[in-house]
Protein backbone atom coordinates (compact mmCIF):
# COMPACT_ATOMS: atom_id res chain seq x y z
CA UNK A 1 0.00 0.00 0.00
CA UNK A 2 1.65 2.85 -1.15
CA UNK A 3 2.03 6.21 1.45
CA UNK A 4 -0.57 9.09 -0.25
CA UNK A 5 2.04 11.00 -1.90
CA UNK A 6 4.21 7.87 -3.43
CA UNK A 7 0.59 6.90 -4.15
CA UNK A 8 -0.06 9.66 -6.57
CA UNK A 9 3.22 9.87 -7.94
CA UNK A 10 3.35 6.39 -8.93
CA UNK A 11 -0.37 7.14 -10.79
CA UNK A 12 0.35 9.92 -12.31
CA UNK A 13 3.72 7.68 -13.82
CA UNK A 14 1.46 5.38 -15.07
CA UNK A 15 -1.07 7.68 -16.91
CA UNK A 16 0.80 9.41 -19.44
CA UNK A 17 -1.41 12.27 -20.03
CA UNK A 18 -0.81 13.36 -16.60
CA UNK A 19 3.34 13.13 -15.92
CA UNK A 20 3.47 14.63 -19.59
CA UNK A 21 5.51 11.89 -21.27
CA UNK A 22 5.28 9.58 -24.22
CA UNK A 23 2.21 7.31 -23.91
CA UNK A 24 4.30 3.36 -22.72
CA UNK A 25 4.24 0.82 -25.83
CA UNK A 26 1.46 -1.73 -25.84
CA UNK A 27 1.37 -4.21 -23.67
CA UNK A 28 0.52 -7.84 -24.70
CA UNK A 29 -2.32 -7.64 -21.61
CA UNK A 30 -3.81 -4.42 -23.34
CA UNK A 31 -7.24 -4.91 -24.89
CA UNK A 32 -7.76 -4.43 -28.86
CA UNK A 33 -11.05 -2.39 -29.52
CA UNK A 34 -12.72 -6.00 -30.47
CA UNK A 35 -12.35 -7.17 -27.24
CA UNK A 36 -14.84 -4.73 -25.76
CA UNK A 37 -18.65 -6.13 -26.16
CA UNK A 38 -21.64 -4.57 -25.26
CA UNK A 39 -23.94 -5.69 -22.26
CA UNK A 40 -27.44 -6.13 -23.75
CA UNK A 41 -30.01 -3.25 -22.60
CA UNK A 42 -31.61 -6.48 -21.00
CA UNK A 43 -29.13 -7.44 -18.87
CA UNK A 44 -28.07 -4.53 -16.68
CA UNK A 45 -30.60 -2.65 -14.16
CA UNK A 46 -30.35 0.14 -12.46
CA UNK A 47 -31.37 1.00 -8.78
CA UNK A 48 -31.82 4.32 -7.81
CA UNK A 49 -31.43 4.68 -4.16
CA UNK A 50 -32.12 7.93 -1.90
CA UNK A 51 -30.37 10.86 -2.83
CA UNK A 52 -30.19 9.56 -6.73
CA UNK A 53 -27.35 7.47 -6.02
CA UNK A 54 -27.14 4.92 -8.70
CA UNK A 55 -26.12 1.51 -8.86
CA UNK A 56 -25.68 -0.51 -12.04
CA UNK A 57 -26.84 -4.90 -11.70
CA UNK A 58 -24.78 -6.74 -14.82
CA UNK A 59 -27.32 -9.90 -14.91
CA UNK A 60 -26.85 -13.45 -15.38
CA UNK A 61 -29.50 -14.77 -17.77
CA UNK A 62 -27.60 -17.86 -19.21
CA UNK A 63 -26.89 -18.96 -15.48
CA UNK A 64 -29.67 -17.95 -13.76
CA UNK A 65 -32.90 -17.57 -16.32
CA UNK A 66 -35.52 -18.67 -13.84
CA UNK A 67 -34.11 -16.06 -11.21
CA UNK A 68 -33.41 -13.40 -13.74
CA UNK A 69 -36.33 -13.49 -15.61
CA UNK A 70 -38.37 -12.77 -12.17
CA UNK A 71 -36.14 -9.96 -11.46
CA UNK A 72 -37.11 -8.76 -15.12
CA UNK A 73 -40.54 -8.80 -14.46
CA UNK A 74 -40.25 -7.55 -10.84
CA UNK A 75 -38.58 -4.32 -12.59
CA UNK A 76 -40.96 -4.33 -15.35
CA UNK A 77 -43.71 -3.92 -12.42
CA UNK A 78 -41.55 -1.43 -10.64
CA UNK A 79 -42.10 -3.85 -7.46
CA UNK A 80 -38.71 -2.34 -6.13
CA UNK A 81 -39.61 1.45 -6.08
CA UNK A 82 -40.47 2.43 -2.42
CA UNK A 83 -38.61 -0.91 -0.98
CA UNK A 84 -35.11 -0.28 0.74
CA UNK A 85 -31.66 -1.37 1.84
CA UNK A 86 -32.48 -3.31 5.24
CA UNK A 87 -29.25 -5.02 6.50
CA UNK A 88 -25.60 -4.70 5.89
CA UNK A 89 -23.43 -7.07 7.67
CA UNK A 90 -19.97 -5.88 7.77
CA UNK A 91 -17.61 -8.16 5.63
CA UNK A 92 -20.43 -9.82 4.62
CA UNK A 93 -23.65 -8.70 2.85
CA UNK A 94 -25.59 -5.90 2.02
CA UNK A 95 -29.38 -6.90 1.31
CA UNK A 96 -32.48 -4.91 -0.19
CA UNK A 97 -36.23 -5.61 -1.37
CA UNK A 98 -39.39 -5.26 0.55
CA UNK A 99 -38.39 -5.15 5.17
CA UNK A 100 -42.02 -6.43 5.91
CA UNK A 101 -41.32 -9.52 3.27
CA UNK A 102 -45.21 -9.35 3.17
CA UNK A 103 -45.48 -7.51 -0.29
CA UNK A 104 -47.26 -9.74 -3.05
CA UNK A 105 -44.99 -10.57 -5.58
CA UNK A 106 -46.23 -9.16 -9.69
CA UNK A 107 -48.19 -12.10 -11.57
CA UNK A 108 -45.82 -14.37 -13.77
CA UNK A 109 -43.09 -14.04 -10.92
CA UNK A 110 -41.67 -18.19 -9.60
CA UNK A 111 -42.27 -17.97 -5.88
CA UNK A 112 -39.94 -21.19 -5.68
CA UNK A 113 -37.80 -21.05 -9.42
CA UNK A 114 -35.66 -24.17 -9.76
CA UNK A 115 -32.21 -24.18 -7.49
CA UNK A 116 -30.12 -22.59 -10.18
CA UNK A 117 -26.87 -23.08 -8.68
CA UNK A 118 -24.42 -25.32 -10.87
CA UNK A 119 -24.95 -26.94 -14.14
CA UNK A 120 -22.91 -30.15 -15.45
CA UNK A 121 -20.56 -28.17 -18.14
CA UNK A 122 -17.69 -25.56 -17.37
CA UNK A 123 -17.94 -22.47 -19.67
CA UNK A 124 -14.73 -21.54 -18.28
CA UNK A 125 -12.24 -20.35 -21.18
CA UNK A 126 -9.57 -19.64 -18.91
CA UNK A 127 -8.07 -21.62 -16.20
CA UNK A 128 -5.69 -19.95 -13.23
CA UNK A 129 -2.57 -21.63 -12.56
CA UNK A 130 -3.38 -22.81 -9.01
CA UNK A 131 -6.31 -24.64 -7.61
CA UNK A 132 -8.14 -22.45 -4.76
CA UNK A 133 -9.39 -23.56 -1.36
CA UNK A 134 -12.60 -24.12 -3.03
CA UNK A 135 -12.19 -25.67 -6.19
CA UNK A 136 -9.94 -27.86 -8.35
CA UNK A 137 -10.14 -25.15 -11.47
CA UNK A 138 -11.67 -21.52 -11.98
CA UNK A 139 -11.75 -19.05 -14.63
CA UNK A 140 -14.05 -16.58 -16.67
CA UNK A 141 -16.88 -17.19 -19.06
CA UNK A 142 -15.62 -15.71 -22.37
CA UNK A 143 -18.19 -13.39 -21.40
CA UNK A 144 -16.33 -12.60 -18.08
CA UNK A 145 -18.37 -14.49 -15.70
CA UNK A 146 -16.26 -15.91 -12.71
CA UNK A 147 -16.38 -19.65 -12.48
CA UNK A 148 -15.21 -22.54 -10.70
CA UNK A 149 -15.95 -26.17 -11.60
CA UNK A 150 -14.72 -29.56 -9.29
CA UNK A 151 -14.67 -31.48 -13.07
CA UNK A 152 -18.45 -32.50 -12.21
CA UNK A 153 -20.28 -29.27 -12.17
CA UNK A 154 -19.42 -25.82 -12.20
CA UNK A 155 -20.92 -22.96 -10.98
CA UNK A 156 -20.71 -18.90 -10.48
CA UNK A 157 -18.41 -17.85 -7.38
CA UNK A 158 -19.22 -15.41 -4.95
CA UNK A 159 -16.70 -12.51 -5.68
CA UNK A 160 -17.18 -8.92 -4.17
CA UNK A 161 -20.15 -7.50 -5.99
CA UNK A 162 -21.36 -10.19 -6.74
CA UNK A 163 -25.29 -10.42 -6.32
CA UNK A 164 -27.63 -13.10 -5.27
CA UNK A 165 -31.00 -14.13 -4.15
CA UNK A 166 -31.96 -14.37 -0.31
CA UNK A 167 -33.87 -17.08 0.54
CA UNK A 168 -35.64 -18.94 3.13
CA UNK A 169 -33.80 -22.22 4.41
CA UNK A 170 -33.44 -24.80 1.92
CA UNK A 171 -35.42 -26.05 -0.32
CA UNK A 172 -36.21 -22.67 -0.99
CA UNK A 173 -34.42 -21.03 -3.76
CA UNK A 174 -35.74 -17.27 -3.07
CA UNK A 175 -37.80 -15.62 -6.02
CA UNK A 176 -35.32 -12.62 -6.68
CA UNK A 177 -37.52 -9.96 -4.56
CA UNK A 178 -34.86 -10.10 -2.11
CA UNK A 179 -31.60 -9.57 -3.26
CA UNK A 180 -28.08 -8.93 -1.59
CA UNK A 181 -24.51 -8.20 -2.70
CA UNK A 182 -20.88 -9.53 -1.34
CA UNK A 183 -19.39 -6.38 0.59
CA UNK A 184 -16.59 -8.65 1.81
CA UNK A 185 -13.97 -10.80 1.42
CA UNK A 186 -15.65 -13.41 -1.03
CA UNK A 187 -18.06 -15.46 1.24
CA UNK A 188 -17.22 -18.86 -1.53
CA UNK A 189 -19.21 -21.37 0.87
CA UNK A 190 -22.45 -19.86 -0.36
CA UNK A 191 -21.42 -21.12 -3.72
CA UNK A 192 -23.69 -24.02 -4.68
CA UNK A 193 -25.78 -22.84 -2.19
CA UNK A 194 -27.71 -20.17 -3.94
CA UNK A 195 -28.36 -18.42 -7.12
CA UNK A 196 -26.14 -15.55 -8.30
CA UNK A 197 -27.61 -13.83 -10.70
CA UNK A 198 -25.87 -10.59 -11.63
CA UNK A 199 -22.72 -8.13 -10.79
CA UNK A 200 -22.44 -4.40 -9.74
CA UNK A 201 -20.62 -2.92 -12.04
CA UNK A 202 -20.65 0.26 -11.39
CA UNK A 203 -21.86 2.16 -7.89
CA UNK A 204 -21.03 -0.24 -5.80
CA UNK A 205 -19.94 2.27 -3.01
CA UNK A 206 -23.23 3.12 -2.59
CA UNK A 207 -24.45 -0.41 -1.54
CA UNK A 208 -20.91 -1.20 0.73
CA UNK A 209 -19.95 2.14 2.36
CA UNK A 210 -23.89 1.88 3.89
CA UNK A 211 -23.76 2.15 7.97
CA UNK A 212 -23.55 -1.53 9.35
CA UNK A 213 -26.66 -2.66 10.59
CA UNK A 214 -26.68 -3.22 14.38
CA UNK A 215 -29.47 -5.94 15.19
CA UNK A 216 -28.49 -9.73 14.20
CA UNK A 217 -26.86 -10.53 11.22
CA UNK A 218 -26.62 -6.69 10.46
CA UNK A 219 -30.23 -6.12 9.98
CA UNK A 220 -31.30 -2.56 10.90
CA UNK A 221 -32.75 -2.12 13.87
CA UNK A 222 -35.26 0.57 12.89
CA UNK A 223 -37.34 1.82 9.97
CA UNK A 224 -35.40 4.85 9.83
CA UNK A 225 -32.08 3.41 9.05
CA UNK A 226 -33.07 1.44 6.00
CA UNK A 227 -32.07 3.26 2.34
CA UNK A 228 -35.23 3.98 0.24
CA UNK A 229 -34.84 2.48 -2.94
CA UNK A 230 -36.37 4.79 -5.24
CA UNK A 231 -36.59 3.20 -8.41
CA UNK A 232 -35.41 -0.32 -10.29
CA UNK A 233 -35.58 0.10 -13.59
CA UNK A 234 -33.93 -2.31 -16.73
CA UNK A 235 -32.11 -0.54 -18.84
CA UNK A 236 -34.54 -1.80 -21.74
CA UNK A 237 -37.11 0.12 -20.02
CA UNK A 238 -35.63 3.42 -20.23
CA UNK A 239 -36.18 6.03 -23.02
CA UNK A 240 -33.14 5.05 -25.97
CA UNK A 241 -31.40 8.15 -24.84
CA UNK A 242 -30.89 7.41 -20.89
CA UNK A 243 -29.77 4.05 -20.82
CA UNK A 244 -26.47 3.61 -19.68
CA UNK A 245 -23.85 1.71 -22.11
CA UNK A 246 -21.33 -0.79 -20.30
CA UNK A 247 -19.22 -3.06 -22.64
CA UNK A 248 -17.67 -6.31 -21.01
CA UNK A 249 -14.18 -7.27 -21.95
CA UNK A 250 -14.19 -10.68 -23.74
CA UNK A 251 -12.00 -13.28 -22.61
CA UNK A 252 -11.49 -15.87 -25.20
CA UNK A 253 -8.00 -14.27 -26.04
CA UNK A 254 -4.21 -14.20 -25.67
CA UNK A 255 -4.39 -10.48 -24.48
CA UNK A 256 -6.36 -11.43 -21.70
CA UNK A 257 -4.81 -14.21 -20.47
CA UNK A 258 -2.07 -12.40 -20.50
CA UNK A 259 -3.81 -10.05 -17.82
CA UNK A 260 -4.76 -12.81 -15.84
CA UNK A 261 -0.97 -12.94 -15.90
CA UNK A 262 -0.26 -9.37 -14.62
CA UNK A 263 -2.74 -9.95 -11.82
CA UNK A 264 -0.73 -12.96 -11.03
CA UNK A 265 2.47 -11.55 -10.98
CA UNK A 266 2.49 -7.56 -10.20
CA UNK A 267 5.68 -5.93 -10.91
CA UNK A 268 8.26 -3.41 -9.70
CA UNK A 269 8.45 -0.46 -8.66
CA UNK A 270 6.19 -0.97 -5.99
CA UNK A 271 6.08 -4.89 -5.82
CA UNK A 272 8.95 -6.83 -5.48
CA UNK A 273 8.21 -10.46 -5.45
CA UNK A 274 5.23 -11.64 -7.71
CA UNK A 275 2.55 -13.53 -6.09
CA UNK A 276 2.68 -16.17 -9.06
CA UNK A 277 -1.33 -16.67 -8.62
CA UNK A 278 -4.34 -15.05 -7.98
CA UNK A 279 -7.88 -16.43 -7.29
CA UNK A 280 -10.77 -15.64 -9.38
CA UNK A 281 -12.08 -12.31 -7.23
CA UNK A 282 -8.80 -10.80 -7.34
CA UNK A 283 -8.89 -11.10 -11.34
CA UNK A 284 -12.51 -10.03 -11.95
CA UNK A 285 -13.03 -9.25 -15.95
CA UNK A 286 -13.22 -5.87 -16.09
CA UNK A 287 -16.17 -3.77 -17.26
CA UNK A 288 -15.96 -0.06 -18.77
CA UNK A 289 -19.01 2.04 -19.97
CA UNK A 290 -18.91 2.18 -23.51
CA UNK A 291 -16.57 4.75 -25.26
CA UNK B 1 -27.76 -15.40 2.57
CA UNK B 2 -31.18 -15.55 4.39
CA UNK B 3 -34.08 -13.79 3.38
CA UNK B 4 -34.64 -10.91 6.66
CA UNK B 5 -37.51 -12.91 8.39
CA UNK B 6 -35.77 -16.63 7.81
CA UNK B 7 -32.49 -15.06 8.61
CA UNK B 8 -33.91 -13.92 12.20
CA UNK B 9 -35.79 -17.51 12.56
CA UNK B 10 -33.06 -19.18 12.28
CA UNK B 11 -30.82 -16.82 14.45
CA UNK B 12 -33.18 -17.69 17.37
CA UNK B 13 -32.98 -21.44 16.55
CA UNK B 14 -29.23 -21.14 16.33
CA UNK B 15 -29.38 -19.11 20.09
CA UNK B 16 -31.33 -20.59 22.79
CA UNK B 17 -31.46 -18.20 25.41
CA UNK B 18 -33.63 -16.12 22.44
CA UNK B 19 -35.44 -19.08 21.28
CA UNK B 20 -35.92 -20.24 24.90
CA UNK B 21 -35.43 -23.73 24.23
CA UNK B 22 -32.67 -26.27 26.02
CA UNK B 23 -28.86 -25.25 24.67
CA UNK B 24 -27.97 -27.12 22.04
CA UNK B 25 -25.06 -30.38 23.28
CA UNK B 26 -21.86 -29.13 23.71
CA UNK B 27 -20.02 -29.15 20.16
CA UNK B 28 -15.93 -30.66 19.73
CA UNK B 29 -15.44 -26.97 17.89
CA UNK B 30 -16.37 -25.28 21.24
CA UNK B 31 -13.69 -23.71 23.11
CA UNK B 32 -12.91 -24.53 26.46
CA UNK B 33 -12.56 -21.18 28.69
CA UNK B 34 -8.90 -22.32 28.82
CA UNK B 35 -8.99 -21.75 25.20
CA UNK B 36 -9.40 -18.06 25.72
CA UNK B 37 -6.05 -16.49 26.40
CA UNK B 38 -5.31 -12.77 27.49
CA UNK B 39 -3.86 -10.03 24.89
CA UNK B 40 -1.29 -7.77 26.46
CA UNK B 41 -2.25 -4.14 27.11
CA UNK B 42 0.93 -3.12 25.19
CA UNK B 43 -0.28 -4.98 22.24
CA UNK B 44 -3.44 -3.02 21.53
CA UNK B 45 -4.28 -0.03 20.02
CA UNK B 46 -7.16 1.99 20.72
CA UNK B 47 -7.95 4.55 17.74
CA UNK B 48 -10.56 7.07 18.77
CA UNK B 49 -12.33 8.97 15.53
CA UNK B 50 -14.74 11.85 15.14
CA UNK B 51 -18.20 11.36 17.14
CA UNK B 52 -15.91 9.01 19.86
CA UNK B 53 -15.99 6.03 17.32
CA UNK B 54 -13.23 3.78 18.64
CA UNK B 55 -11.22 1.18 16.68
CA UNK B 56 -9.21 -1.50 18.08
CA UNK B 57 -5.97 -3.01 16.64
CA UNK B 58 -3.98 -5.69 18.39
CA UNK B 59 -0.51 -5.64 17.20
CA UNK B 60 2.22 -8.24 16.15
CA UNK B 61 5.04 -7.47 17.32
CA UNK B 62 6.43 -11.04 16.81
CA UNK B 63 6.36 -10.84 13.33
CA UNK B 64 7.02 -7.14 12.82
CA UNK B 65 9.12 -5.90 16.10
CA UNK B 66 10.40 -2.91 14.62
CA UNK B 67 7.72 -1.97 12.59
CA UNK B 68 5.58 -2.21 15.58
CA UNK B 69 8.20 -0.87 18.18
CA UNK B 70 7.86 2.16 16.18
CA UNK B 71 3.95 2.25 16.14
CA UNK B 72 4.43 1.86 20.17
CA UNK B 73 6.20 5.19 20.48
CA UNK B 74 4.07 6.82 17.67
CA UNK B 75 1.29 6.05 20.31
CA UNK B 76 3.20 6.97 23.48
CA UNK B 77 3.88 10.61 21.62
CA UNK B 78 0.43 11.01 20.67
CA UNK B 79 2.03 11.70 17.38
CA UNK B 80 -1.45 10.78 15.70
CA UNK B 81 -3.82 12.93 17.69
CA UNK B 82 -5.04 15.07 15.00
CA UNK B 83 -4.10 13.55 11.99
CA UNK B 84 -7.07 11.93 9.47
CA UNK B 85 -8.42 8.96 7.37
CA UNK B 86 -7.13 10.20 4.45
CA UNK B 87 -8.07 7.41 1.58
CA UNK B 88 -10.66 4.96 1.08
CA UNK B 89 -10.58 2.91 -1.89
CA UNK B 90 -13.39 0.48 -2.62
CA UNK B 91 -13.14 -3.12 -2.24
CA UNK B 92 -9.30 -2.52 -1.17
CA UNK B 93 -8.16 -0.31 1.83
CA UNK B 94 -8.73 2.32 4.52
CA UNK B 95 -5.63 4.15 5.32
CA UNK B 96 -5.20 6.90 7.72
CA UNK B 97 -1.87 9.30 8.85
CA UNK B 98 -0.34 12.78 8.22
CA UNK B 99 -2.32 13.89 5.25
CA UNK B 100 0.18 16.35 4.82
CA UNK B 101 3.01 13.37 5.02
CA UNK B 102 5.62 16.67 6.62
CA UNK B 103 4.96 16.34 10.34
CA UNK B 104 8.13 15.18 11.80
CA UNK B 105 8.40 11.62 13.65
CA UNK B 106 9.57 11.70 17.28
CA UNK B 107 12.67 10.37 18.53
CA UNK B 108 13.42 6.88 18.48
CA UNK B 109 11.50 6.04 15.33
CA UNK B 110 13.01 4.21 12.75
CA UNK B 111 12.39 6.18 9.26
CA UNK B 112 12.84 2.73 7.49
CA UNK B 113 12.89 -0.40 9.39
CA UNK B 114 13.86 -3.65 8.10
CA UNK B 115 11.81 -5.14 5.46
CA UNK B 116 9.36 -7.35 8.02
CA UNK B 117 7.87 -9.00 5.35
CA UNK B 118 8.62 -13.33 5.62
CA UNK B 119 11.19 -15.27 7.59
CA UNK B 120 12.07 -18.34 6.96
CA UNK B 121 10.15 -20.45 9.97
CA UNK B 122 6.53 -21.22 9.86
CA UNK B 123 4.97 -20.69 12.82
CA UNK B 124 1.51 -22.06 11.67
CA UNK B 125 -0.06 -25.36 14.49
CA UNK B 126 -3.02 -25.59 11.50
CA UNK B 127 -3.51 -26.43 8.33
CA UNK B 128 -6.24 -26.55 5.49
CA UNK B 129 -6.95 -29.10 3.41
CA UNK B 130 -6.21 -26.89 0.27
CA UNK B 131 -3.37 -25.17 -0.76
CA UNK B 132 -4.87 -21.93 -1.94
CA UNK B 133 -4.23 -19.91 -5.06
CA UNK B 134 -0.91 -17.95 -3.47
CA UNK B 135 0.54 -20.47 -1.02
CA UNK B 136 1.52 -24.32 -0.97
CA UNK B 137 0.18 -23.65 2.72
CA UNK B 138 -1.77 -22.06 5.20
CA UNK B 139 -2.85 -22.14 8.71
CA UNK B 140 -2.67 -20.19 11.96
CA UNK B 141 0.08 -19.22 14.65
CA UNK B 142 -0.61 -20.53 18.05
CA UNK B 143 -2.31 -17.20 19.23
CA UNK B 144 -4.50 -16.80 15.94
CA UNK B 145 -2.63 -14.65 13.29
CA UNK B 146 -3.18 -16.19 9.98
CA UNK B 147 -0.43 -17.33 8.00
CA UNK B 148 1.09 -19.03 4.64
CA UNK B 149 4.08 -20.40 3.46
CA UNK B 150 5.99 -21.61 0.39
CA UNK B 151 7.64 -24.14 2.00
CA UNK B 152 10.75 -21.61 2.08
CA UNK B 153 9.51 -18.64 3.73
CA UNK B 154 6.71 -17.97 5.61
CA UNK B 155 4.33 -14.47 6.24
CA UNK B 156 1.31 -12.76 7.07
CA UNK B 157 -1.69 -12.87 4.98
CA UNK B 158 -3.88 -10.03 4.03
CA UNK B 159 -7.15 -11.00 5.32
CA UNK B 160 -10.30 -8.67 5.89
CA UNK B 161 -9.08 -6.24 8.69
CA UNK B 162 -5.18 -6.72 8.73
CA UNK B 163 -3.02 -3.74 9.44
CA UNK B 164 -0.44 -2.92 7.59
CA UNK B 165 2.20 -0.51 7.03
CA UNK B 166 2.17 2.59 4.17
CA UNK B 167 5.11 2.75 2.44
CA UNK B 168 6.81 4.40 -0.97
CA UNK B 169 8.17 2.93 -3.53
CA UNK B 170 10.73 -0.20 -2.92
CA UNK B 171 13.19 -0.39 -0.99
CA UNK B 172 10.95 1.81 1.27
CA UNK B 173 9.48 -0.06 4.41
CA UNK B 174 7.74 2.71 5.45
CA UNK B 175 8.23 4.04 9.26
CA UNK B 176 4.42 2.82 10.61
CA UNK B 177 3.26 6.28 10.81
CA UNK B 178 0.77 5.54 8.03
CA UNK B 179 -0.99 2.61 8.20
CA UNK B 180 -3.94 0.55 6.24
CA UNK B 181 -6.31 -2.17 7.16
CA UNK B 182 -8.33 -4.34 3.69
CA UNK B 183 -11.70 -3.17 4.15
CA UNK B 184 -12.67 -5.67 0.80
CA UNK B 185 -11.72 -9.23 -0.97
CA UNK B 186 -8.16 -10.13 0.59
CA UNK B 187 -5.23 -8.44 -1.37
CA UNK B 188 -3.34 -11.35 -1.48
CA UNK B 189 -0.61 -10.03 -3.71
CA UNK B 190 0.57 -7.44 -1.54
CA UNK B 191 1.70 -10.14 1.00
CA UNK B 192 5.51 -10.63 1.03
CA UNK B 193 5.84 -6.98 0.01
CA UNK B 194 4.63 -4.96 2.61
CA UNK B 195 4.85 -4.70 6.53
CA UNK B 196 1.50 -6.34 8.43
CA UNK B 197 1.67 -4.85 11.88
CA UNK B 198 -1.84 -6.24 13.31
CA UNK B 199 -5.38 -7.24 12.97
CA UNK B 200 -8.70 -4.64 13.41
CA UNK B 201 -10.23 -6.67 16.55
CA UNK B 202 -13.28 -4.46 17.06
CA UNK B 203 -14.83 -0.93 15.44
CA UNK B 204 -14.43 -2.18 11.74
CA UNK B 205 -17.65 -0.86 10.99
CA UNK B 206 -16.18 2.93 11.53
CA UNK B 207 -13.39 2.21 8.90
CA UNK B 208 -14.83 -0.15 6.17
CA UNK B 209 -18.60 2.06 6.01
CA UNK B 210 -16.64 5.38 5.28
CA UNK B 211 -17.58 7.68 2.35
CA UNK B 212 -15.08 6.38 -0.16
CA UNK B 213 -12.77 8.71 -1.70
CA UNK B 214 -13.28 9.90 -5.61
CA UNK B 215 -9.78 10.87 -6.21
CA UNK B 216 -6.86 8.04 -7.69
CA UNK B 217 -6.87 5.41 -5.59
CA UNK B 218 -9.51 6.68 -3.20
CA UNK B 219 -7.45 9.58 -1.56
CA UNK B 220 -10.01 11.76 -0.88
CA UNK B 221 -10.22 15.25 -2.56
CA UNK B 222 -10.53 18.15 0.21
CA UNK B 223 -9.79 18.30 3.21
CA UNK B 224 -13.58 18.12 4.98
CA UNK B 225 -13.95 14.65 3.58
CA UNK B 226 -10.78 13.29 6.04
CA UNK B 227 -11.94 11.84 9.32
CA UNK B 228 -10.10 13.40 12.18
CA UNK B 229 -8.63 11.19 14.30
CA UNK B 230 -8.96 12.65 17.79
CA UNK B 231 -6.20 10.03 19.60
CA UNK B 232 -4.66 6.58 19.36
CA UNK B 233 -2.86 5.29 22.48
CA UNK B 234 -1.84 1.81 23.66
CA UNK B 235 -4.18 0.53 25.92
CA UNK B 236 -1.11 0.23 28.24
CA UNK B 237 -1.07 3.86 28.26
CA UNK B 238 -4.98 4.31 29.08
CA UNK B 239 -6.38 4.06 33.54
CA UNK B 240 -6.34 0.87 34.34
CA UNK B 241 -9.69 0.72 34.77
CA UNK B 242 -10.13 2.36 31.38
CA UNK B 243 -8.10 -0.71 29.50
CA UNK B 244 -9.92 -2.58 26.61
CA UNK B 245 -9.42 -6.53 28.06
CA UNK B 246 -9.60 -8.81 24.74
CA UNK B 247 -9.27 -12.43 24.26
CA UNK B 248 -7.93 -14.16 21.56
CA UNK B 249 -8.80 -18.34 20.99
CA UNK B 250 -6.13 -20.42 20.93
CA UNK B 251 -5.87 -22.81 18.13
CA UNK B 252 -3.13 -25.29 18.90
CA UNK B 253 -5.88 -27.88 20.09
CA UNK B 254 -8.26 -30.36 18.93
CA UNK B 255 -11.03 -27.87 19.40
CA UNK B 256 -9.83 -25.35 17.19
CA UNK B 257 -8.99 -27.93 14.47
CA UNK B 258 -12.47 -28.66 14.48
CA UNK B 259 -13.69 -25.26 14.09
CA UNK B 260 -12.06 -24.85 11.50
CA UNK B 261 -13.66 -27.87 10.09
CA UNK B 262 -17.10 -26.13 10.37
CA UNK B 263 -15.75 -23.46 8.42
CA UNK B 264 -15.36 -25.40 5.54
CA UNK B 265 -18.43 -27.35 5.59
CA UNK B 266 -21.40 -25.81 6.57
CA UNK B 267 -24.44 -27.67 7.39
CA UNK B 268 -27.98 -27.69 6.67
CA UNK B 269 -31.12 -26.63 7.16
CA UNK B 270 -29.58 -23.31 5.56
CA UNK B 271 -26.24 -24.90 3.40
CA UNK B 272 -27.00 -28.06 1.27
CA UNK B 273 -23.76 -28.51 -0.48
CA UNK B 274 -20.47 -28.37 2.16
CA UNK B 275 -17.90 -26.32 0.54
CA UNK B 276 -14.66 -28.97 1.60
CA UNK B 277 -12.65 -26.21 2.42
CA UNK B 278 -11.98 -22.75 3.12
CA UNK B 279 -9.50 -20.24 2.47
CA UNK B 280 -7.38 -18.89 5.48
CA UNK B 281 -9.14 -15.25 5.25
CA UNK B 282 -12.66 -17.19 5.79
CA UNK B 283 -11.70 -19.10 8.96
CA UNK B 284 -9.94 -16.15 10.86
CA UNK B 285 -9.20 -17.43 14.83
CA UNK B 286 -12.00 -15.64 16.77
CA UNK B 287 -10.97 -12.85 19.33
CA UNK B 288 -13.88 -11.87 21.97
CA UNK B 289 -13.38 -8.98 24.77
CA UNK B 290 -12.66 -11.17 28.03
CA UNK B 291 -15.60 -12.04 29.79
Amino acid sequence: MLKLSAALAAFALSWPALAQTAPPPPSPADAIPADWKPIPDGEILVMTLRGGHQVFIRLAPRYAPAHVGNIRRLAEAHWWDGTSVNRVQDNYVTQWGDATETKPLPPMVIANPPAEYEWTRFDGVTAFARPDSYAARTGHSADGWPLATDGKTSWLTHCYGMVGVGRDLAPSTGSGAELYTVIGHAPRHLDRNIALVGRVIEGMQWLSSLPRGTGDLGVYESAGERTPILSVRLASQLPEDERPRFQYRATDNERFAAWVRTRENRTPPFFTVPAGGADICNAQAPIRRAQ
